[in-house]
């Protein structure tokens, strides 16, 4: 685990939140001890069920992932991540730079055998519910090979996640029905619908921005660049529709005593819908689990990251994606 | 322009607002005959600056672009596109099928020498105004040529529209340093850099999907791909924070009061950033204008559509186009 770019005490109160729901969990913090130590005395069961690393160096986010990676050896993002290589913690949460996060898990975790690239997949509130939505920004090559793995991963994510047992599959596309230039979409959705007719996944077919909100689907599959585009856009579209409603509320007393009266249930759909909650990158497909939460992250938002680990931990994700994977191989062998 | 798809009434109370406001406006309706005549006697002043062209036919959402080229010749879109190609009329607004109307107004009206695809450009509103952006599904292609044409036209329309003398253009991208394949982008940013350098345009750079609704720049670049997705994904988590709003308010007895007594200052959010209102798309590039407006639009949306419309028509916003890409070319070959 590592703090260095966001508030140690929203971390640490947002890990004791989640060990209170999980209580075998065991955390490493690799940090700046000092910064630690200061802020744990207030979370008394936190500070039983860890271990500090002190840091000596940290990874910024204007660090070019290129860069770190035979620098900075001994910041909190590198240790982290040699000791889950080294089998010493079995998940890494952190707070840091993603393209950083990204190149090192990939040097080092390394990838499942049967999966090419990592994917970031995100838990995204719908009308509905939740779903699944990746690659949020691992891989920004359109391929159809990498859909199809996309597809995969986020179906064992949804299964276990959402508790779905075949999670619909959607992907992502334009609404025009005579699509030019999109030959990868094209083959992916061709595959996928191979697959489904297996009955090996349950893929929905195409489906369109605002589907995503609706909840058409468990499961929305696209490549990295339209997902990082999407997911920047509904974050930044979300923040306006709050900053509009905070200024009309300011706008004349009767408005602010209205705001009053409804502020309970305007607090439920804020952290329903507060990209400080549902901020959390899963990425998928890596020989453990590797978990990037926003570097303003509130507690609410730490604890909500540290029961997914938990809850895929618990779950065996990576063996299950293993298993999902090599299944699908053999069905379709024979 | 046609209504086959929508609700003539709104779009008659639309048109007619729009033309008390831009009292030289004359327009030509194209549909149902007897709906229109039915619904036109509440507008007097419509009544008596419009025309009423009887169309027998009409093209469907469901109809394929391809299947529409030289069939359904009597339909509305047909019929008005025509109008626009022989100089009877000046532009055309559509409340119909996107693809159809596209590929109609490609065949008849035809791109501008200078641009070899068309975009489709919107008004996105953001925390300081309203920017410019495009493409939003005209070209899904990712092309650096097709990304030069939509930055130089979407700075003559954030000048002509925003009233902006040297608008700012920023290439949307993903977060990461390291972008792999995406050259198309690079090449992109590289020669909208060197036309910067020369001041004919304001290259900001790379921005991202957030920075959309910051309003940090007031052009925003994309692929029809990416935009169309980034659209409907923005419309999509309005749509989602505006029905957990509802529910809010629904909860408990007290936030209903509330909601009463701050509903005034809601409705003005409600209407800065409803889909509704802000859903039209300009169909940049072509030899005239056509706008496409959503088949729901309410009476709010017409007008705002028509009063765009209006000003570009104005300004000659296409003859600027034209100087514009010519004395980019001139100034670069000297």
């Amino acid at each position: 685990m590592l703090g260095s770019e966001t508030k140690t005490l929203e971390i640490l109160k947002g890990l004791e939140q989640s060990l209170l729901r999980n209580i075998n969990y065991k955390f490493y913090l690799f940090g700046n001890k000092n910064s630690i130590i200061k802020n744990i005395r207030r979370f008394k069961k936190l500070q039983n069920a860890c271990q500090i690393i002190d840091c000596k160096e940290s990874i910024t986010m204007n660090d070019k992932p290129s860069d770190i990676i035979k620098s900075k050896t001994f910041s909190s993002m590198h240790q982290a991540i040699k000791s889950t290589q080294a089998n010493e913690t079995d998940a890494v949460l952190s707070f840091g730079n993603t393209g950083a996060l990204m190149t090192l898990s990939l040097l080092n975790i390394k990838t499942l055998p049967e999966i090419k690239r990592p994917s970031i997949a995100s838990i995204w509130p719908n009308m509905k519910g939740e779903s699944i939505v990746l690659d949020l920004g691992a891989n920004t090559k359109l391929s159809s090979k990498y859909l199809i793995d996309n597809a995969i991963l986020g179906s064992s994510l949804a299964n276990i996640i959402l508790k779905i047992d075949t999670p619909s599959i959607g992907l992502l596309n334009v609404g025009s029905e005579e699509i030019k230039g999109n030959e990868e979409i094209k083959n992916a959705s061709d595959r996928l619908r191979e697959l489904s007719n297996l009955e090996l996944i349950n893929y929905y077919g195409y489906i369109e921005g605002n589907d995503i909100s609706i909840g058409k689907t468990n499961v929305i599959v696209t490549d990295g660049f339209t997902g990082n585009i999407a997911l920047k856009t509904a974050e930044g579209t979300a923040k306006l529709f709050q900053s509009h409603l905070n200024s009309a509320y300011k706008s004349s007393l009767i408005s602010k005593i209205g705001y009053l009266l409804s502020s309970l249930s305007l607090r439920s759909v804020k952290e329903r819908l507060d990209p400080r909650v549902h901020n959390c990158g899963i990425f998928m497909g890596l020989n453990s689990l590797v978990v990037k939460c926003h570097g303003q992250s509130e507690f609410k938002g730490v604890s909500y990251a540290a029961d997914i680990i938990y809850s895929l931990l618990q779950n065996d994700v990576n063996d299950r994606i293993k298993n999902y994977v090599i299944d699908i191989q053999r069905k379709i062998a024979i």
